[in-house]
C-alpha cells in the first residue's frame, strides 16, 4: 500500500471515529465547537499512530490516533486565542474564537484535552489495562508542562528575552513545542504492541526537527491561501526561526539530513516501514 | 481524629506534595503560576480522597489528592479569565492572570489538568497499573465534556437564554460543574482499595449539590474579604441561582436535608465514617 492511500486511510478512519464520537454528544456550542476543533488538518500525528501500530502488528489504533488529534487540536484552539497568538484563520477556516467565542473556546480547548486522555484510558482502547495506563501517562507526559506546554513558555519566553533565541534555544523549544506530540505518535504503535519504542523514538526526534524547521521555511515563503492560516508572523515579529539562524537553504539542508537520520532509524524494520519513511519524505516537501 | 485534625492533616500533606513537585521544575513564569494556582484553598476535594482511602484501608492517596486539586486549580483558573468570570481576586490572592498575564494563565492550566492525570497514571500512585488506569479513566469522565466542562458549558449558555434555568436546570448545571470533581474525588478512595463505591457516590452526590447551595447563599450573603473573591455576582448578572429559585430560607432547609443524606449514605461504614460526616457538615456550615 502506498504513502498516499495509507494516509488517506487513516484520515478517513480518524474523521469517521470523531463522527461516531460527536454523534452521542448534546448539541451544544461546547460539543459543535469540539467537532469543529479536530475537523481538517494533515492528521500526521493519526497516521503516525496507525502506521506505527501496523509496524508492530497492533491492528486496532484508533483510539490513540483520535487521542494524538484530540490532543493536538486543542494545543491549536488554545494557541490561536487573542491572548495567545491571536490567529483568525486555521485550516482554511476562521479559527474557534472567531468561529464561536473566546470562552467556547477555551471550554472546547480544555474538553478537547480531557478526551485525549479518555480515549487513550477507554476500555475499548486496548484489552490491557497496563497498556493503557502506559499510554496515558506517556501522553501527559509528552503534553505537559515538561512537554509541549513547556515549548509554548519557552516560546512566550522568549519574545520578552533581550535576545533572540539561539539554534539551541530554539532545538529545545522545538523539541516541546512540536516534537513532543510527534514523538507520542510514533511511539504509540510500540506501546501497544509492547514493543521497543526506541527506533520509533529515534524517528520521530528527527521526524519532528525536520517538521518545525519546514513550518519555519513555509512560514517565510509560503502562501496563506495554500497554508490556511497566516503566514510571515514570525519573521515579522522578530522571532529566531531556524530560517533566521540558518538561512532558508540551509535550513532546507537541515531537514533533509534529518529526514535521513529519521529514515537511518528506521532500518530495523526494512521494507516493512516503506509508509513511515515516506512520511517523513512528506513532512519536507509540503506545501502547508 | 477530630475532622479539624485530619483535614489540617490532608491541607499539609498536600501543600508538601505541590512544593516537592515544584521543587523540581525549571523557573520559568508557567511552573510559578501553576504553583501559584495551586496554592491556598480549603483542599477539601483532597481531603475527600484521603478520608475516603483512609476508610476503605487505603493508605497512600497522595497522588490522587494532588490529582484533584490541580484539576480544581485549571477549572479555577480558566474560570477567571477574562472571557469567562473575569474575575480579578481568588482566595485572597490577584487570580492568576492578574497576577501574570493571560497566555500565562491559560497555558498553566492547560499543564494543570495534563499534572491531573500524570499524577493520577505515575507509577507511584498504585502499584497496579489497572486501579491508576481506572483512577484517570474516571477523572476524565468526571472533568471533560460530558462533566465539569459541560456544567460550564451550560452555565454559558444559561447566560444567552431567553428564560432563566428552573431548579432541574440549575441541579443538573451544578452536577457538572461542582458536583463532578466532589464525586470523583469521594470515589477515589474506594478505586484505590478496589472496593465499592456506591455508599461513597451516594455521599458525594448529596455533599456536591449542599456545597453549591452554600455557595450560592454565600454569594448571596457572604462578605467579600472573607470569601477571598467577588460576590453577588450571580445576582447582580440576573443568574437563577438555589437562593433566587427557593429563598434563602428554602436554600438552607435543603442544604441541610442533603447533608443528612450524605451522612445516611455512609450508615454501611458506621463510626469510621465520623470525619466525612463532619467534613459534610463543614460543607453548608462554611463562611468561605
Amino acid at each position: 500500500m502506498s504513502f498516499d492511500t495509507e494516509l488517506a486511510e487513516a484520515q478517513s478512519a480518524i474523521g469517521d471515529g470523531f463522527d461516531r464520537l460527536f454523534a452521542a454528544t448534546p448539541d451544544l456550542p461546547l460539543h459543535r465547537a469540539m467537532r469543529h476543533a479536530v475537523s481538517g488538518g494533515k492528521r500526521l500525528r493519526g497516521f503516525l499512530v496507525v502506521a506505527g501500530a501496523r509496524l508492530h502488528g497492533a491492528e486496532d489504533a484508533l483510539n490513540p490516533a483520535l487521542a494524538i488529534e484530540a490532543i493536538h487540536a486543542y494545543s491549536l484552539v488554545h494557541d490561536d486565542l487573542p491572548a495567545m497568538d491571536d490567529d483568525d484563520v486555521r485550516r482554511g477556516q476562521p479559527t474557534l474564537h472567531r468561529a464561536f467565542d473566546e470562552a467556547t473556546a477555551i471550554l472546547a480547548g480544555d474538553a478537547l484535552q480531557t478526551l485525549g486522555f479518555e480515549l487513550c484510558l477507554a476500555p475499548g482502547c486496548h484489552p490491557d489495562a497496563a497498556v493503557r495506563a502506559d499510554l496515558a501517562f506517556s501522553l501527559a507526559r509528552a503534553s505537559g508542562a515538561d512537554g509541549m506546554v513547556l515549548g509554548q513558555a519557552l516560546d512566550i519566553a522568549a519574545e520578552s528575552a533581550a535576545d533572540p533565541l539561539d539554534l539551541d534555544g530554539i532545538t529545545r523549544l522545538q523539541a516541546g513545542k512540536t516534537g513532543a506530540l510527534i514523538g507520542w505518535a510514533a511511539e504509540a504503535g510500540p506501546r501497544l504492541a509492547g514493543a521497543d519504542i526506541a527506533p520509533m523514538r529515534a524517528y520521530a526526534q528527527a521526524l519532528g526537527l525536520a517538521f518545525q524547521i519546514t513550518d519555519d521555511l513555509l512560514d517565510h515563503e509560503g502562501d496563506a491561501g495554500e497554508m490556511g492560516k497566516a503566514v510571515g508572523k514570525d519573521a515579522g515579529a522578530g522571532k529566531a526561526t531556524f530560517v533566521s539562524l540558518l538561512g532558508a537553504d540551509g535550513a532546507r539542508a537541515r531537514a533533509s539530513q534529518l529526514v535521513d537520520e529519521a529514515c537511518d532509524a528506521l532500518a530495523p524494520y526494512g521494507k516493512e516501514a516503506a509508509s513511515l519513511i515516506a512520511a517523513a519524505r512528506f513532512a519536507i516537501s509540503r506545501r502547508s
